[in-house]
């Protein structure tokens, strides 16, 4: 891509309404632009990456047996009045009517609506265990929207929920999930800390929001020390096999958000001296809430010559919110630093100054990398050299590949590694040296 | 994929609030279910055949230049205001308030927000032509939504707008589209037919509704029969050098919807004997509009010393609706006929009976399939042999291979061509040859 024909339109000055840092980089990047408060369009950069969020959650969701749904935004008022969340959900549920006066909602979440998807259409035990998801827009009413898409209104989410016969059952389907987010985040090359959190009146231990750890998260959260530097999971999962060793491994360990936090623990009292406290963002909550739903909405399953409310787990993920986590975790002071997984582009290729053959190599490195399949995205604009590095380390991509005439002179080109900030020099013939740099 | 643990609830019935084939069959297959009036859930097979066909429309997309933005779904009243359209619009617009009593609406289509958003971020001629587009839900509040998805109220489409600072650059980037958009229904194995279609107060003849001709169609149209036998565009086009040919192609032949028609427009009327008229689906219409937007909504660019408002034009394609559509024009009495580039998946493999050496041969094929990226789904539930094969034909992939004991006893395998029916018997053991029938 020719960054003269992207619609990217960056800007240097730190925007007076963005509080936080990943919300000014967003905007300052040219990621995304606020329609109206908390409601935001995305931009080609910005979407890319959302898009590719999205790929690397449908892949593991995949892997761990979920089956990929779509429900829609607007809900008939109705089936919330049947699971009596209706009146109670309060201001934050984007109430409205259609043409005939009748009442519905912009989803906030999807229990009810997936409780009646499957009831009306699953008739028979042999078809549990199942977990439906979707990546689908939501909305919530926040009276005051702020921090860009960590907090806005209409946002995406990935949420998923699955449908067990038995407890023991449903506790494996919830172990899958705990399982699947650790890895789908450390795919995305995040640490993402999962925190025993609230239950409310379902009870029990089946409850964790999983926590990016930055300074300016909104939570306080405490964990043990130890579970900071537990080995991440980073192999293809079994998901019939290792879900209970990760559980396991993970839980062993004090964790808990601020509502839950209580160092009387009795499992992990030996231990309290290793709790640390911290800022967390929440990117991910799991949650077992039994037959909350199933029974007051009328799904029974008969199973063994019973009817059976069969008992249900949530599993969200805040798609759009992860955008400005990733950045909170992971920027300087000039910019964005993407992880590769999710970088809008692999590579930024600079030709600085507008000497002939400055252009005339920049051009055949780009045509190079789109032949090996590389995401190139060439800085072919007049911009100055200055403008143009500025504007690299801006967008954050992982590498960049500088070309200028006096480098050119001496024979190389230069490669910088956006994370380290390492600059190597390769021999301007050595495209295949250039390459191996770059997908290491 | 294993049926067994597939969620996709099929039925035989002819549903009865379902009036045209497509619904019915949309609706038996297990691709969608209502949730309310003209509303619907996407199941696994619906949400898959939606998602090829939006990769289809993307990859074009991107050929023909246009860059993929995310708008969102819900719009200020504000911006519909400038343009004029907030009380035109009419009952179809979905109006709603937030909690602090502000005007909204759920978009119907995206002038105003891709008109403001270029307005505040593009500020050099140097940026033009520039086409952006997105697939958004949206939603339009029909006085009595039917037909399915054909004419829901929450649908999926893609929509582009094009920005041009001449007449001419705008008359080419039109010509890219209606190229862009051939392409697009002939890579889906769709006959779509640009025709002729109402500019209103615009003028010009740069307005076309791509229809795809089906007895059940909505509209009534008429183009000369000539038209119907075009090579359709098979090959990659060069958007720099093939779109006035193909423009010129279609239009030198009359073709006109039912607004527009009109036997006595001088240029076609030599050949007025040969215009015939048929039903069609509107698949996509694509509309040149001018500075309409762009003056009301002040969005002007310097250039050449002049303060231009720069002319525009949309490009829609109804994503969800092309579902319908295509049904309508591909099923027979047994069930839908998917075309490759589309179907859920490629093949159906069906054992028959519970001959364990049936089950151990269809299992051993189904890991061959898998293993050479075949997207296969693997009927291994316990369902007789009469049910198996009628589900295959509902579901309609491409292609299904059925092991029976009888089959096998003579050392062969069925593969039958959903469409033309054909069945050809490959030794149960030549899995290559097998491979080759189904990826011919």
């Amino acid at each position: 891509m020719l960054f003269s024909k992207l619609f990217c339109p960056t800007f240097k000055e730190n925007p007076k309404d963005a509080s936080i840092v990943s919300h000014s980089l967003m905007l300052k990047a040219g990621l995304i632009r606020q329609t109206a408060s908390g409601i935001y369009a995305w931009l080609p950069l910005g979407l890319k990456v959302l898009r590719k969020v999205e790929h690397i959650i449908h892949l593991e969701m995949e892997q761990a047996g979920a089956l990929n749904v779509l429900m829609p935004t607007i809900q008939s008022a109705d089936i919330w009045r049947e699971s009596g969340r209706y009146d109670a959900y309060g201001p934050e549920m984007l109430r409205l009517k259609d043409r005939h006066d009748r009442e519905f909602l912009y989803g906030p979440t999807n229990e009810e609506e997936i409780t009646k998807l499957f009831r009306d259409n699953v008739k028979s035990y042999k078809q549990f265990p199942m977990n439906l998801y979707q990546v689908q827009w939501k909305f919530r009413d926040e009276i005051r929207p702020r921090f860009g898409v960590m907090r806005g209104r209409e946002f995406l989410m990935k949420d998923a929920y699955s449908f067990d016969l038995s407890q023991e059952q449903a506790t494996i389907s919830y172990k899958k999930m705990f399982s699947a987010y650790l890895k789908i985040f450390n795919t995305m090359g995040l640490q993402a800390i999962p925190m025993q959190a609230d239950t409310g009146p379902i009870g029990g231990d089946l409850s964790h929001e999983f926590m990016i750890l930055a300074n300016t998260g909104e939570s306080e959260v405490f964990c043990d020390s130890k579970i900071l530097t537990l080995n991440t999971v980073a192999q293809a999962i079994n998901y019939s096999t290792d879900v209970e060793d990760i559980y396991s491994e993970y839980t062993k360990y004090y964790s808990a958000t601020d509502e839950k936090h209580d160092v009387l623990d009795s499992r992990y009292v030996e231990n309290v001296d290793s709790i640390v406290s911290m800022r967390g963002i929440e990117v991910g909550h799991i949650f077992y809430f039994g037959n909350k739903y199933s029974k007051a909405m009328g799904l029974s399953i008969l199973h063994n010559g019973e009817n059976i409310n069969p008992l249900m787990g949530s599993y969200g993920i805040g798609v759009s919110r992860l955008l400005g986590a990733m950045i909170e975790a992971s920027h300087d002071e000039k910019g964005i630093i993407w992880h590769k997984s999710v970088a809008p582009y692999l590579v930024m290729l600079n030709s600085l100054g507008n000497d002939e053959e400055v252009i005339k190599i920049a051009q055949h490195i780009y045509s190079f990398l789109q032949s090996n399949n590389i995401e190139v995205l060439y800085n072919d604009t007049l911009d100055g050299a200055g403008a143009k590095l500025n504007t690299a380390d801006l967008l954050g991509f992982p590498y960049q590949i500088n070309l200028g005439s006096k480098s050119l002179a001496l024979g190389v080109v230069e490669v910088k590694n956006r994370k380290s900030g390492e600059v190597i020099k390769v021999a301007k013939d050595n495209l295949q040296e250039l390459l191996n740099i770059i997908v290491l």
